[in-house]
């Protein structure tokens, strides 16, 4: 059985997952990205990640072998089904999305934030299909994410979608006829750095400032229970818990953040017109404190006609990037 | 020779081209559209003035009578030469570009401002083929604009083009791959209603508030002028004569009109990731007190990777229109 691996290269872990034809996520490993060691030190590690994932399910690497084996899904169950089989299943293709701006055409890293000391620039098809011997497709993370979502998740059947990943950043991915949509360059999707009022002279990582993602990150979020004198929580999902539990503070600083966000949403949708907005990342995990206002300013900017496009939580978490990412290898090399 | 009508329909006029399949604007026609008679009125003049269009030129209007003549255009010159030829060339399609929500695959009007009294609802083509006798197409007035501009004007060549239009409102229109994006409500490029910081609390003519049409329209431009005191203007060129002449209040409200809009088109190139931004529409003629803070502020939002993106004028002005809607015409029945 030919299958795939999908990797999702993040500021904090790496994850890689055995994918099937199907989009059936057989198995998955994760390891803490060495973020600050450089490219070498990613790349080594999403490479011997890759391995110890196929080792443990039996699954050898190899180009061009596809259809070597039978449906590694047959038998015995889904994860230990893998493991039994014992090198039958081959991989044929990697797909990578990857934090940062990543040119799917050249497979380079373009530019990234500064959680990936000296991304920028690495060769990263090159690099990890020479150290695999395998072919390797390329992409930006969030795009893999809305691929992922597409494919298996909350817009499965959906032609037009607006993906926005709110996280450590605030990123968005546009599939318009089924297909992503990338950009002239590679830049497509970049949401979290589109202004809005809520944010308004507020320095943003990208240097600019009055961005989205400066109001409406986990990390803004967070610094902004912080800055108004919040003790009670360590994290944002310690906000979450209290803003659930009625505490006003933390439901004030998600229901700010919530409302930018959304303000900007339903600005986007009035000029990219899709036909469902999924929401995900680790914000989105906040709860109605947070989901509440910013459906109701997602109501107040869009047009009539856009008035009952769905809004709907991701469906997949984690899941989604390295569906997606495995489905960029598949539709790469079929 | 076969030839298309490309038909523009706005709140103020109604103008009709006459365009050769090279994409060459042969004669026009104007009228002032009876904006407050209803739908019927101004189908009838939309047909009147197609009719006075071709007439004029000795042209019929005949369905599938492609090249029953000879090149227009030999002879005795362009405009001349078509009224000299009498009845030779022959008009196949019409096409036609709308104010409001124009949903192309239906052919109808989904939903229009007050300018156009009880225009929502119009079967646009069904209505326009009937009394025609030829096959019509119709989309919205601004993807016509940018059709235009990316076949013969200011994008020629380009694939991905951002073309955003700003007169009596802001309106925009996305190519993706050589394609417009019409979205899947027919809503898509309405990027008047994304909110700004600039128009914070400004009621906007969608009934919303904070929509950057609000500040940046050319009404919204000399209301304010007016709302500052200024009375040396009667209209918004006389502001622009002001503001090109020193004067100090046009100039502010110009600049804060500009600079708000390029916030907005900043933010959607992080998003849309054009290859180029072509902006038209009257204010687009207001000069470099205009311009100069617009690309300031496009500058200030675009990310790195985007800063060599050209921001150009529209090059067609109104043929723009009417060339696109032409455009659509051929490509529906080429």
């Amino acid at each position: 059985m030919s299958l795939v691996v999908g990797v999702d290269i993040g500021g904090t872990k790496i994850a890689a997952g055995l994918v099937d034809h199907s989009g059936t996520l057989l198995a998955t490993a994760t390891r803490p990205t060495p973020a600050t060691e450089g490219p070498d030190a990613i790349l080594a590690t999403a490479t011997a990640l890759i391995h110890t994932l196929t080792e443990s399910r039996g699954v050898v690497i190899a180009a061009g072998s596809a259809e070597v084996g039978r449906d590694l899904r047959d038998g015995t169950g889904e994860s230990a089904g893998v493991g039994g089989l014992g090198g039958r299943g081959v991989v044929t293709a990697v797909g990578v999305g990857s934090a940062g701006v990543v040119d799917p055409g050249r497979g380079v890293v373009v530019s990234a934030t500064g959680a990936l000391a000296g991304w920028a620039g690495t060769d990263l098809r090159g690099e990890l299909s020479r150290r695999l011997g395998v072919p390797v497709v390329v992409g930006n993370d969030v795009h893999a994410h809305a691929l992922g979502e597409q494919w298996r998740g909350a817009a499965a059947g959906r032609e037009d979608v607006l993906l926005v990943a709110v996280g450590t950043g605030v990123g968005a991915s546009a599939m318009l006829g089924g297909r992503v949509r990338h950009g002239a360059h590679a830049v497509a999707g970049h949401a979290g750095h589109v202004p809005v009022a809520a944010a308004a002279g507020r320095p943003c990582p990208c240097g600019g400032q009055g961005h989205v993602e400066a109001v409406a990150s986990g990390p803004a979020l967070f610094g902004e229970y912080r800055r108004r004198g919040g003790t009670d929580a360590a994290d944002l999902a310690g906000v979450a818990r209290l803003a659930a539990a009625g505490d006003p503070l933390a439901a004030d600083v998600l229901a700010e953040g919530g409302a930018a966000l959304g303000s900007l949403i339903g600005g986007l949708m009035n000029v990219i017109d899709p036909e469902i907005v999924v929401i995900g990342g680790g914000v989105a995990g906040c709860g109605e404190p947070w989901w509440r206002p910013l459906r109701a300013a997602i109501a107040a900017e869009v047009l009539p006609a856009l008035r009952d496009v769905p809004v709907e939580p991701a469906a997949l978490a984690g899941a989604a990037a390295l569906l997606g990412a495995a489905r960029m290898a598949l539709e790469a090399s079929p």
